[in-house]
């Protein structure tokens, strides 16, 4: 017999964590649960650890990618520009009344990449129209929700071309189990402590009010000015249902706004950015008063530029995020070409929409208000990694006066 | 390399002739489709075959029988009485912006037999009554719907308990296959003749406006008096919606509603009643002026007697049914121990609920109207098999002339 790919007794942590933590379902809290089919063992262990909690009644949306890819291969084109709102309405109406989110991610990333591109973007802005009643439950904050990663064998191929689909899944279990920190025995203990250390970061950050972070390295000189009344954020956060959550499992980053006319200099990426099934390397970008001016890539190079060409904001940054080059995903080396893993990878900034959140009493604020302190707005959020073991990164408080924050990489406090 | 013991092709035929026949399914209509997780490959199938009809988003709603088991084995007593309404609220919004509905059967019928009954049944009714709004529209016939059948090994092993997980699946899959009429190559074509025949049926019995159906055969001698402007139904049938479906994929019967006050003498089931995960073997039965005033049986008497006692309307019919013994189902002699199967093997009679259908204009009678035409009613409908090929069935006239309706078990026209 041999060694199943996935170690089952680890999975089992992964969904006690997922509930415990990633969601910290109430009593008699119903529960929905999206996930893709190739990740059923897991959503049959989250199913039962919610159950075990207390849940009310646990509901799976199962998506199916065969039946996702049937669409584009089959459907008649006039039908693209519809959506199943009814569901979504219902699950902003679930939403209302209280229910918790949980969403597996595990499907191949590049899924739809040999599909007709035109009609994958009019499914998916359809899609994006219908499902925004109840996204803005999930964005604004209004219930405890999480998303967790399960190592689904056509996704691992995508990683590991070169090895069997057992090789392959068992490779990508082994990364997201440590990602997610559910290899020690007491992982629920372990994610108190990374949130206890989180938090610490955030308070530091908060109280040191930096004017500016000055970035160094090869290729790299960059200075991102931060918004007004911007407020670092990361790890454990409670929602407005009262209930303390963990929206990313795994999460690594801690960030907040910068100010998108502030940002001077240049910038070199240290990973591929992997966007819609392309890949884009080597970006170098050019800012000044917080535009890109200029922006080259060593492959996709024309990719970059449609990105950046989306909308004004989409050449303005409106997220940046500090990760150490010793987190357990940067440790691995690896690409996951799914956001919720590499942009945990490393030390990153994000070209497009800012997040409310990320602002002293962000929940109050107009939009209006948000851009007068500097926040930027735009269609596209698209994270891009900037961090490495030869990053060094400097506060600047308001009157000029420098504090490390990063050495080499590493947190310098 | 071994035998997969679900044919492919003959699968995809299935996938088919749902779509076309079961459903009829329109240019750009939206389809729910709810299946349990084992159906997979048939769901994926139905998805392709309706895209290619050219359905507006297909939706797959699966449930999961690990899932479902989960809730009875963890879930704290006190969430039982709960629903997620939410779901069905958005199914009763989708219907009433006429997406079609098919459901696949395919899970254990037994799945539930060793939970706490007293938890199912709470948990049925809260369900029940969520899903009212979104099954009104089904049962009002709104919308074209189907329900279709899949071979799951856990339903195949139930029913040969001494085959191999594949032998068991491959003879549930030839059984399943046969009945739904999909082995020939052009299985459309088969449907529509065996559609044609039911409707000359319906229509020949409708022509005769019978007083009575009198049953004879060994422990046998029934007279059933139908109801009041009862009507005769099978096969197709037209949705309020305009399109003409198949709601049952197998389906054998022609069904009107009997007369609840003059139903006289005894009859003898013919095959064992599976009702919630009980066998109830050889059930004899007594009625007078409608009522059955004895019942005993070898096996599972205690749960005949619980099932007649639930109310009143328990004890008197709400449908009379007839399948001739040469019927594929009954052919293969097999229990299935789910009703789309085993109520189309055979004559059968149910107590409880009728069918407002089966009255002339019967969509536009009260529930009053319709019990003084002598139409019953209940909270149960539970059918069970009286058919054999010992069994002669003649109807009675007004003025008491006697026409031949089956012979030995066949049609005798
Ligand atoms: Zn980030
Ligand atoms: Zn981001
Ligand atoms: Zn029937
Ligand atoms: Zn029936």
């Amino acid at each position: 017999m041999s060694k199943t790919p996935i170690d089952p007794a680890t999975l089992d942590r992964l969904a006690e964590v997922a509930v415990k933590v990633g969601l910290d379902l109430q009593p008699g809290q119903d529960l929905i649960l999206t996930a893709p089919t190739t990740a059923l063992p897991l959503v049959r262990r989250i199913a039962a650890a919610a159950y075990r909690a207390g849940a009310g009644v646990v509901t799976p949306i199962l998506s199916d990618a065969e039946v996702t890819l049937a669409r584009y291969r089959h459907g008649h084109d006039e039908t693209f520009d519809t959506a199943p709102s009814w569901l979504y309405n219902g699950m902003a109406e679930a939403y209302g009344k209280n229910a918790a989110r949980m969403a597996i991610v595990g499907d191949d990333p590049m899924l739809l990449a040999e599909m007709d591109a035109a009609k994958v973007a009019r499914a998916g802005k359809a899609n994006s129209i219908a499902y925004k009643p109840a996204l803005s439950k999930i964005s604004n904050f209004d219930i405890n929700w999480t998303i967790v990663a399960y190592p689904g064998t056509e996704w691992a191929q995508r990683m590991f071309p070169d090895l069997s689909a057992d090789d392959a899944t068992a490779k990508l279990a082994d990364a997201i189990f440590a990602a997610s920190r559910v290899t020690g025995t007491d992982a629920v203990a372990e994610w108190q402590q990374h949130n206890a250390a989180l938090r610490a970061r955030t308070r530091w950050l908060n109280d040191q009010r930096f004017d500016a972070l000055r970035y160094t390295g090869p290729g790299t000189d960059l200075t991102i000015g931060l918004a007004d009344d911007h407020e670092w954020h990361g790890g454990a956060s409670e929602a407005r249902n009262g209930v303390t959550c963990n929206p990313n499992m795994p999460t690594e980053e801690v960030f907040t706004t910068p100010h998108a006319h502030r940002v001077n200099g240049t910038v070199r990426a240290t990973k591929p950015l992997a966007h819609q099934g392309n890949l884009i390397e080597n970006i170098e970008m050019t800012f000044k008063d917080g535009r890109a001016v200029s922006a080259t890539a060593s492959g996709g190079e024309e990719n970059l530029i449609k990105l950046i060409d989306t909308d004004e904001g989409a050449r303005r940054l409106g997220e940046v995020a500090l990760v150490p080059h010793s987190s357990p995903i940067s440790a691995s080396g690896l690409l996951f070409y799914n956001t919720l893993f590499d942009e945990n990878a490393s030390c990153h900034i994000a070209l497009g929409q800012c997040y409310s959140k990320c602002f002293l009493d962000g929940a109050t604020l107009s939009e209006a208000e948000i851009a007068e302190k500097g926040g930027n707005s735009s269609m596209i959020h698209v994270d891009w990694m900037i961090g490495s073991d030869e990053i060094d990164i400097d506060g600047i408080k308001p009157d000029g006066t420098l504090v490390p924050v990063f050495r080499k990489g590493e947190w310098a406090q």
